[in-house]
């Protein structure tokens, strides 16, 4: 790959040889003379300067780095799109292999590869192009669209629908019974779980992650939403579009999340509740009370972030808070 | 399905027309005119007017409604019951699959039916009617019981115990080795896991939960108890009869929960702890210290319930609580 | 196994009936008149008088329990060395199962042993001894060294790099893609995952816990470390040394972690920190700044662990503290 490629792919100006070739994309600390890098943020400037890249991709306000640059507007999203340049198949199989179960009754689309002893029940329709690693179980009356990419070990329960360009990790789990119990006299008694798990387009959902199906009903992950691994989404939950939630996430049953919710590590979620688009929640929040669009909290039990940090800090100093009431007292009976 | 059927199943009092036939039971909000839905509490009333339902199941307080109604003291247990009458079979396959690797020395009850690729170990005893999604692994020494339902991808490991009328959800692991080592000059030293998981009767397991084997001894899950997706059950704990974990919860080794346990969402037990029975534990919440019976905590770390809310409602006012000193040591000074 | 040859392989003092044989090795609670057991702490000192054990080691204060005793410095590391005594084969199923799928161009050293519906891919490099259960997929370019024991359904994603003496649970993805995404425009664009996973010598991986490849380069687990169940790490992170993390613990990209850390359950930590050698988070803790060597924080957000503590026990005694400050105020106004 020449320089000038990258940079016409990227939009971006270039300073130095047009004609360098580029064989890797690096980071600042890694990068060798045949690989270029990227600067996301001039705090890192010092790594730059000590990179032995051959090629960076740089803000404007940057100068400095190697002779070969590439001058871009925002290069973190530049190096998004030059990773792809870099990706590699994640699979290698062609076609469907022989010890794949498929049931005569599924609809396989062109171009489908699907790896060793995958299961594919009845009635289940595959999208042009979708790639199964190995182990995928596929459950009876399940729809994927066109272009997904399923890892191994990944399972679809019954009815699950899948729309285009989607990514589940290994140990995906999706429509597996949501936590639906009657107590009475001091016991469980189950409810029946009869409702689905819907993903829109461009959703990629982290490994070991699991999205019950609706006991009534979907379950629904909007389009262009990304899960990370280990997360929990129960039965009911609707997860707006172009959202973003990190590892170990818990959202409780039936709760609503809007669009471009963006929520940190081991938040939690209680259920029923009504989050508006645009919310932010802090690392390991626990939300109890439906918010507002455009809220971001903070804390246990989670607050709007400006005050959670202000008690935050207060409570930093609590000890000495505390010597101020003692003095007080002190000085009153003095 | 017509409702007088419905009604005497139970054990409601009728409304309206006993031969209506009904096709599907459905939420307040997707309900339609063929459709059978329950209002289980008087706050959503409002949606239960604005219903398209065919008929509704109610509590006696309500006489709105559909112009069918059943009427009966508890509609959400008699959800359960009615939602047992349109659960479709988790799987549809027959017998044992003749992909399964079943070990010539393993018993298989009758009716057993056995998804593509499962593997079953020597010795291992299946009971009458369970049924196995697709790549089930039973590890050598183990013994399910009958009318059990193992989904897709479960593995149990070897000398796993497991009762009745049980469910265990896709990526379920019973039987991976405790965290066990002895520490010594800064290494760990792996403390072998001898021990083994029971399972109870009427237990149901969410996906990608794990419970560990006994370092010595057994792990107890007792019967009736229902755990959630994504849970840590660490070795030789013990979680006592009709006791239900919502998900991601750990329990550190060696804790013993009494019966009844509520555990919400993300809570997390420390090791060796005895709780007692009834015991509430919110969303969340470190519990560090044993629980007597009938005992209600939240928080981090875990208080009696009515003192952390209150604590909980000072630290939200503890910036003006600051002001207030402030105000006291400026009043002095003047 | 007679109890001297136990005492000499853990260079103990035998007391009592050297010839006395032993069966198993069981708990304080359990231990019936053939088996042996161990007494950690001084403070069980009454289950040790109450046991049946036939035989127990002891710590050198301890003069009581039963006739059979061996007395060594540290029983609960002496109880590591005999549990393996005791260990049972994970697995017994003798070379390579002829379900399993090992590609011609992969490298299987001396006596390994792969289960059934194995799948090992283009590339790979399996060490001798080693051992996988059923349902393993280890992807191409994949390299595991020797002695490693694979449990069913891990899956270890492509250019995987395994130590020797490695034990991965049930569940375990390596391998699975970060959670990296450009956002421009209110959407995720995401940038490819070209990284891998490196384990060191003698690390054990608990059931179901993630590790995500390197955005770039590897994401790495340093010999010696040991991963309970359901834990997450991510792309790029580091975890040093000898270094124990608890069940559910989230560690974000690219922090680094020293040597000796002990991560208690249910923490989190905040990406790109540097965190020394010997560090201890307690558990649920969540640390959003880098950690000198030798330090021990606490809570939410974490502290130094004996500010925390202050902390906390004043949150305790806030009512009282309110009242005070009530009085004060009264005090002055009368």
């Amino acid at each position: 790959m020449r320089l000038d490629e990258i940079a016409r792919l990227i939009g971006g100006a270039l300073t130095g040889d047009a004609a360098f070739e580029i064989c890797m994309i690096a980071s600042l600390e890694n990068a060798g003379p045949h690989d270029i890098t990227f600067l996301s943020h001039k705090k890192h400037l010092i790594k730059l300067q000590n990179s032995k890249a051959g090629a960076a991709i740089v803000p404007p306000e940057i100068t400095a780095g190697p002779f070969n640059r590439i001058t871009v507007g925002d290069p973190y999203a530049a190096f998004a799109t030059v990773s792809a340049l870099f990706a590699e198949p994640p699979y290698t199989h062609d076609g469907i292999h022989p010890t794949a179960l498929v049931d005569p009754s599924a609809t396989i689309g062109n171009d489908v590869r699907i790896g060793a002893y995958c299961v594919i029940e009845k009635n289940v329709r595959i999208g042009d192009r979708t790639v199964l690693g190995h182990h995928v179980v596929v459950e009876r009356d399940s729809a994927v669209g066109d272009d997904c990419l399923l890892y191994s070990q990944v399972t679809l329960g019954r009815k699950t629908i899948v729309g285009d360009r989607v990514i589940f990790h290994s140990g995906v789990v999706l429509g597996s019974d949501g936590f639906g119990f009657a107590e009475s006299g001091g016991e469980y008694h189950k409810i029946q779980q009869l409702g689905w798990v819907e993903i829109g387009n461009d959703v990629e959902i982290g490994a070991n992650t699991c999205v019950d199906r609706g006991a009534l009903g979907p379950t629904r992950i909007c389009s262009g939403s990304k899960l990370d691994n280990l997360i929990q989404i129960a039965h009911n939950v609707e997860v707006g579009e172009h959202s973003g939630l990190a590892a170990q996430v818990g959202i409780s049953g039936s709760t609503k999340i809007g669009k471009c919710a963006r929520l940190a590590g081991q938040a939690g979620l209680a259920g029923h509740l009504e989050i508006g688009d645009n919310v932010f929640v802090g690392a390991q929040s626990g939300v109890s009370k439906s918010l507002e669009n455009n809220t971001a909290v903070f804390g246990y039990p989670a607050r709007d972030i400006r005050k959670a940090k202000k008690i935050e800090g207060i409570l930093s100093s609590l000890p000495e808070w505390i010597q101020r009431i003692k003095k007080l007292e002190k000085d009153k009976s003095s």
